[in-house]
């Protein structure tokens, strides 16, 4: 065996996520590894958490990164949040919907089931009447932007609703965080988890989490004890807890996190605001220039993200031919359809560093050689 | 708020980890992200497999990264292999035995300790006795190289008695792997876990992990579900599993994928035998410098880890103001105590790329400048 160092393509990446990651942020990855007790580490976690408080918009204390990927971020939030016998309503209008009801189940949580159709909204009609029949429920939960589907939800009326019937709220902002309006304290959300890979435009590992101080206290005041080591947040709060003291619980990933950092660094240099409309303009364009080519939208115009288009593969079309030469030809990379929509649709991200007039281009110019 | 780029000072890292991370490996992260599932980055996890396997010594079919830290791969063996009602003998001579204990329990198993004073090996005699006294358990966990003290243990003789009495064995490795003999197939080590930033010099935030067949057997036999959907190896292995197929299970970390492949490539190019080898020399050579000094070892000769020097602080100095010292005025990390022997010990570690002739002499010289 003799296996040689390994040297990636450079792609342009418009699919659900990874998105393009920045130069900047690669050079900051590359930076020298520090220990994790390191005083100039525990700096950097410092600010880290400041850039994520201004990202989610939130003066939550309980604010950091989940050294894992997005669906730990998720599991983060339900081990923590649910205990053996809890009732929880979710809000399903896609594949995640689904991965929010395994985590229910394994927490030992009964999870009532509120479906809409894949590609629409939540309905929060549908929502209030699940919770007038199940007063016992304690939490929901719903995701504010399908990446299955494109579809974003109004997470600040489902949030109200949530509240007036008693219960806290969990919200799925892997794939809005940074791309679209989110404020985590204006709309009151319990917790909240995210992605570093899509607006944030960081590489893959990290997820980024939110709880306001009532969901922090009902972790505090569980019966039992969560069930996951490596996410309780009794013993992660420890690390990444305030005034610069840090137990040791478990290694940070300390390079991702220079990444993580220098993302949200941009972020902050171009604004939140500036960042959210930046990304609607960029879908408007890409929009009319495949509305100009025949495409059609899986999601009606008032719900859709602007930063992840799902769109209709035209009859006739091969749709693995077409992603594989684009990825050949163009070294483009778009989505697949996942779940119920493989094989129908593609989602065309634009997310971050990658909603850009350039991607746009290449993304319109690419399709029209290869359909 | 206005928060800079990071520009973390250049160190020298002498602790438990993470160690000192190669040029070759940062450049590696630096490179290009590209999607998940892109052709191209599939082959490298299939590279990453292969040289997982090599360094492990195994053939085994399920061998890759957990997509997070080492306690996340602890937590993945434990999660996995531990059913509700299982009874588990766990050795303890460290933090980390104690930190099994806490996975078994959370697991819903139930654990039976068998303890050895923190800086000795885990006593085979101790094990047997538990295994005839509780011919009802179904795994035995131990830590091969106990990060928190220096001492290894017979992992061999320890696995061969599991078997003898009808067990599985759950071994961590997180300090050994690539620093010392560790030999999965010939041990029949049934499941094991390490950390990417010990003696592979990787950045932390990954866990390699291997499951023998039989394992994996008990694994697919489970009458429960895993209890963690993100560490569910059911689920994980449709992303890692064999004929180029990968399901989407979660987004692994790219780039942080790219550093441990180069690792892997940086082992394979010394050959394993030749870096246990350097490991051994280079604890010699420390340890001499260190005794000359008047300095000596918690942990006895022939249990030591050359990677992984524990030395008991000289009388009447400050722990703290020495660390620091090295830190601010040699930028050298090395580690203090952990649990029962905070205050008590430095670890010095040797470890992967930082086990050198060059990081011995700052540290002798300046360990002399500081004491």
């Amino acid at each position: 065996m003799s296996i040689s160092s390994f040297n990636p393509p450079r792609r342009t990446l418009m699919g659900p996520g990874p998105s393009d990651v920045s130069q900047r942020v690669l050079d900051a990855m590359a930076r020298p590894t520090v220990g994790h007790l390191d005083p100039t580490f525990i700096g950097m976690m410092d600010e880290v958490k400041s850039l994520l408080q201004y990202v989610f918009q939130t003066t939550n204390e309980l604010t950091f990164a989940v050294s894992a990927p997005g669906s730990a971020g998720m599991e983060c939030c339900f081990a923590n949040l649910v205990e053996p016998g809890d009732k929880v309503i979710v809000c399903q209008n896609g594949v995640f919907g689904g991965r929010m009801k395994e985590n229910v189940e394994r927490c030992g949580g009964t999870a009532v089931m509120v479906q809409d159709d894949w590609g629409c909204a939540v309905d929060p009609e549908k929502l209030e009447q699940a919770l007038q029949q199940h007063p016992d429920a304690v939490l929901v939960a719903f995701v504010h932007a399908e990446t299955s589907t494109g579809a974003q939800s109004d997470a600040k009326t489902l949030v109200e609703l949530a509240h007036k019937h008693g219960c806290l709220a969990i919200v799925d902002a892997v794939t809005s965080l940074a791309g679209t309006p989110l404020k985590v304290d204006e709309w009151q959300i319990d917790a909240i988890y995210s992605g570093s890979q899509k607006c944030l435009s960081a590489s893959p590992g990290l997820s980024p989490v939110s709880f306001s101080p009532r969901a922090a206290e009902k972790i505090s005041n569980r019966q039992s004890k969560v069930q996951s080591w490596f996410l309780d947040l009794n013993l992660v709060m420890g690390y990444w807890g305030g005034e610069g003291k840090r137990a040791y619980h478990h290694t940070a990933p300390v390079n991702c996190l220079y990444g993580l950092h220098e993302s949200l660094v941009i972020v902050q240099e171009e604004g939140l605001e500036n960042a959210w409309a930046r990304h609607q303009q960029n879908h408007l364009i890409l929009r009319d220039g495949l509305e100009q080519m025949g495409i059609s939208f899986l999601v009606a115009e008032q719900d859709r993200l602007p930063q992840l288009n799902t769109v209709f593969i035209p009859d006739g079309v091969d749709d693995a031919a077409v992603r594989t030469r684009l990825l050949n030809d163009f070294n483009l990379e778009i989505g697949a359809g996942l779940g119920a929509l493989a094989g129908k649709v593609w989602r065309i991200g634009l997310m971050g560093h990658a909603s850009n007039q350039r991607n746009i281009d290449l993304c319109l110019s690419s399709l029209r050689a290869v359909i």
